[in-house]
């Protein structure tokens, strides 16, 4: 049956005019972060429910991940956390890591769980706690060299709860301090991506609420700082792929933290809550690939495609492939647009063409493209099953409960 | 300076038609109820700040919340969180809230916080979990009569993160047996309360989401049922002040929960955010107050104020006094609407006229009015200061850090 | 490549156990109204732009909704909203419309348009206004009776702009009154549907703001009254098919307006901004369909599916195609959830399990079964083209622009 | 009773470190710019109801304008639009406004009312479209060089309804290449406030839809480009005053369009839904006028204030007096703000202290004041009253129905 679906599948899309063979390639070249906490248990103000099998620490962190990978092909590396993925010696974690044919990909420092960030980290009103923050920050810059990781990844708790808790201006201003004086210590290969959220946990103001604010920044400080869009970052009805379309413009897109939600920000798996709008970032990056101007193309190539989600009553392993699996479904979707068909009902104003272009692409089940490309990448068709019905599950099961949280 | 506040301030009252006695009169039994839970530390899904001086236990909360009615004269009874203060013998817990002043006020079960509660509590498919979950709910009932409590507020967490996850028609017949049960061993001037959020912890569906999920599931129950409004738990946008009169129209309005936000639960002061809407709270209460049908004054005197809060960065007894007097404040400036005024412009559909009689008395300042019933009733002009200048802020620093929290 | 889609179609769905017969059946059942004004002009407060070819009179507009049913056999039925639709002798109209195929649906009141209205009809403060709003209401019973209409659709703009601007309360009693008044007049067969809306026009509080509000007062008049559920209707994040799910468990869901939105009540094409929702709504309709208690499957079968857009820009009756078959095709692919597979997984408390045997339909692609059905009832295989080619869209240029709008 | 209110006021802020002489003086320095259309009939997509007397052409618009200053003595300038106030010859509207002791104030093109601009005026696929709203902007500059006025405030209604309507990127080029030529045709002391909206008229995207687009352009155009920040034209939850705070440190911050919210865009009376926001605005404004830095002192003092409402039900003139009225209270309310206070509570982080030394001020009646500088100006201590009670409202009846509105 899956060969008879995809001759049919590929019958149907040349027909429409899609290049088959360049969908394949670039859904192979599709590379899919996942983030070592997404491991660990973790949970809602109210409670974390702590898991059996959950791993113990880092080590055990890039063994999980490498079984996402194993099954799925789409994730060969793997975000970390300073100090949740705190090790004595770098080079082993790395070492490790390539053992498990994985690399360690962004770091992220946390500037949210030291009591004395209660009330602002780089925009503390107290000189000696912007110090701290920012010698971790720095530490974090240090660590980045010693795995070799491209990317750091900021994202910033700070902000106020009151009116008149904080001097907004001023806290502005500490900001750019802290990032400036980070920038400068960054390696010319390196990037500094710099995440926006709308509110929580400070809830009057934020000091990154929003992407204007991170643009902002990262036009201050030159072109190793980009914008990091994550999903669940914004106010409800945000168009969200507007925002995506106009940083990568701007070449100033440099990655996703993917997740999903309803209502504020859930870090649900991406995908479950409106996969259209996936499928919708992807069809303006898609389209942005295809531009006659070389940095945008050249921007497009290094969006870092990276998982960010809080797996409260999920198991974590299947959460996590469950997530990649949406996101190269909907990238999958969005690579069969035919982009001059929305082209031409664009220009002559068809509204209506134009939308039914797009929305099309939507709508094609592309299981048996998927089903190919792992069959030509040497993958089970259903990694799910794969991972379900492999001994790893029971294995892990020995670790026992009170794993790693946050 | 004080004195001649106060005589320009009646004489302006006076000149507008408010019987300022009456005003005096009402807020001198203005009743908020402090609940024991927010003296503990608490925070948000990222971080738990520790305090030094957070009491250690049921008795300590129940001395620091005498702190606060000590100087505010406005906090007679805590509610309590079950098993947060959980005691081998209430009748001692009893003993020694009154030995404060206080009393034992609304009883809270907690079904959020033991694992088998992760997918539901009272609407887990699991029936043995909906079972363990209808004996805490009866526990809190016995523990209601020990206590000589009236009310057992019901809050649930219950609900799912993904679609297909529960079942939504089953789940609502599970959560309509355990109110019915629990229903039927409250004492005849018991009421049971039902509390209702938009979302969190669940993230698609909350099984009791909205104020018309918790009025139908008290219909349903009977005459001690009744509805229970938490400020922060709406969309945004929502009109809760129209909840609110609505509730009270159909005779189902509870109680309280009061706290502030700005985006989510934020479960902030109240007050601090919008103290319009707090004030317009207020307004339809008292207009209903005055109503010529005997059942709706009855409802209104019956409203349970609670505060409920998550004092996250601040000083716990301080936040709980700046709470109850932002309550306070609006509470008094609606007793300033003159409803006759507002009436007329009603009547005559003089849009701008009756607008401005609602707000008009929201723009004056009743600090003048709060000093002399304050006076009168022999407590401190300002009770922050009383409370800041007092020795308790001192001597609880010896609980060190490590107190109650959840 | 069409038939050979389909067998493959069919194999696959066999294989998972769908009875794809019964599919079918349940598709070509399925019918969904459209209402006369989507076919005139309209647009937003900045603008309403004027079409050629819009209808100038209700019977241009049947004609052009018997085009929608000509090409996609859903559509047989057409609301009609008075006076927009007022004429002189309503058995001419109803002739009309049966001679093209078609039958008069809903009958929809308008109390937003006349210059009393302004601060509300069946709850403005002037009990003459009151009255006359009131006969209107009475009107439309009458008009439904000539016309042989099972359902009277009843959407109030009523509310307020300011805080003070109203009484509440007292508007809630008119409300009452007029909806009793109304109901009484009903004959045994007809159905009063009422609708709620979160905000717009009125933009303080509206008189009928929410679900539960409208369910309250379809409880107090009998059960001749249910809610009529707009999809736009909502405050953002809301769970749309959570209201429906227990509006169905109560009985009192009686019928929808779809439409789509990304904000506000924005009005636009169903399905276009979240198709999964709509696919969630039909999923909790399917599953309530398989009830084992007859009075849910029969509030089920009774549901009235109604577009209600607002069609700015799009050519009208290219847009109500699209819209008609975005709704067929997620209630198809609804079909395919395998709802005995969904219950397991949700005994068992599989999380992950559930949700995917959820979102695993929706990711299917319905065309080739959409494609047989039609072939089977003799319709074209793809309405849309078969419109857009057809010679009507050119013979109703000669109506010039200037036609029926709101 | 006013003289001695005065008298306890003044010695109450006094005592505070208030300095009232500074704040009187800062009172009368305000000015409010009232637009030209605020005094037409508007309305929402439902209705725009005709009021008696409302002005039939911009002459009587003005005269309109004048009774607002009259009695306020706040609004000596007038915003008008384009082509709604189109006048043969700009300088004879000049001389009315000069004679009624009135200047023309921004001028405000009109690009989303002509049949060309449905999908789009200066970010339409069509370049003719284009072209046409080009030389719209460009006759707006010159009609702002006969009337001398500095500034032209553009809002755009630019947008799609549907994923892939259009193309994004092109349309923000678009964009970019007519503000350049726009801005190139400005007078040297002439400046271009760029108003931003989250959605509406446009649902899916607004090209120009927040902060950042916005200050984005105004970066790239020059120092004569800078924002416009519409209070209503934000997400829900939004914290606008960090946005104007932000907008200010980067000396970016043109002016402001007044209105109040409760959902969307409903251009209610400002002040009416949440006055606390309108206060916390100008607490910045404040604060960031009492800068070190001359450039952010001067971009506070070239703020311009503007009113932009939407009077559906309200008596237009007593509307606009109750909306600069309220902008008066909240900004004489943040006067009252010790900053030095403010600023000692932030440095030893005492997070209550903050808050309730910026909400102290919001609690003050600022009533005896308004009445001091109102006696000092020879104004009438109520304006409302004063208008009310003036011929003025008589007068106007002659105008009949039918009078301007858009």
């Amino acid at each position: 049956m899956s060969d008879r679906a995809y001759t049919l599948f590929e019958e149907q899309q040349k027909a429409r005019g899609i290049n088959v063979e360049q969908v394949k390639s670039k859904l192979k070249a599709l590379k899919i972060e996942t983030p070592s906490w997404g491991y660990g248990d973790s949970g809602t103000r109210f409670k974390v429910f702590q898991k059996v099998g959950v791993p113990r620490n880092p080590f055990e962190k890039f063994e999980d991940a490498a079984q996402v990978h194993r099954v799925t092909g789409l994730c060969p590396s793997v975000a970390i956390h300073i100090p949740w993925d705190k090790v004595d010696d770098y080079s082993k974690l790395k070492s490790h890591a390539e053992s498990l044919g994985l690399s360690i990909g962004a770091v992220n420092p946390n500037l949210f769980q030291e009591e004395e960030y209660m009330l602002g980290s780089v925009t503390n009103a107290d000189a000696s706690i912007r110090r701290k923050a920012m010698e971790h920050l720095l530490e974090c810059v240090d660590i980045a060299k010693e795995t070799g990781s491209r990317d750091v990844s900021l994202w910033f708790a700070d902000g106020t709860n009151y009116p008149g808790q904080g001097d907004i201006r001023k806290r502005k201003s500490w900001m750019l301090e802290a990032l400036s004086e980070m920038y400068k210590a960054l390696s010319p290969h390196m990037r500094m991506l710099i995440e926006y959220k709308f509110f929580e946990p400070a809830f009057y103001h934020t000091d990154l609420a929003d992407w204007g604010m991170a643009y902002n920044y990262a036009l201050k400080l030159g072109p190793q700082a980009e914008v990091l869009v994550d999903t669940g970052h914004h106010a409800q009805g945000t168009n969200v792929e507007h925002i995506v379309a106009y940083l990568i413009d701007e070449k100033k897109l440099g990655g996703f933290h993917f997740n999903s939600r309803k209502y504020a920000d859930d870090d649900l798996i991406v995908g479950t809550t409106n996969p259209y709008e996936l499928f919708l970032i992807f069809y303006q990056i898609q389209n942005a690939g295809n531009d006659s101007d070389a940095g945008i193309r050249q921007t497009v190539d290094n969006i870092a495609y990276m998982i960010d989600q809080s797996h409260s009553i999920e198991r974590k392993i299947p959460a996590m492939i469950r997530s990649v699996l949406n996101v190269q479904t909907q990238c999958a979707k969005a690579l069969l647009v035919n982009h001059d068909e929305v082209e031409e009902a664009q220009q002559r104003n068809d509204v209506l063409g134009a939308e039914d272009a797009v929305r099309r692409a939507f709508e094609f089940d592309v299981t048996p493209l998927l089903h190919v490309i792992r069959e030509e990448q040497g993958l089970p068709l259903d990694p799910m099953k794969a991972y379900l019905e492999s001994s790893y599950p029971q294995e892990i099961l020995a670790r026992g409960k009170g794993g790693a949280s946050w």
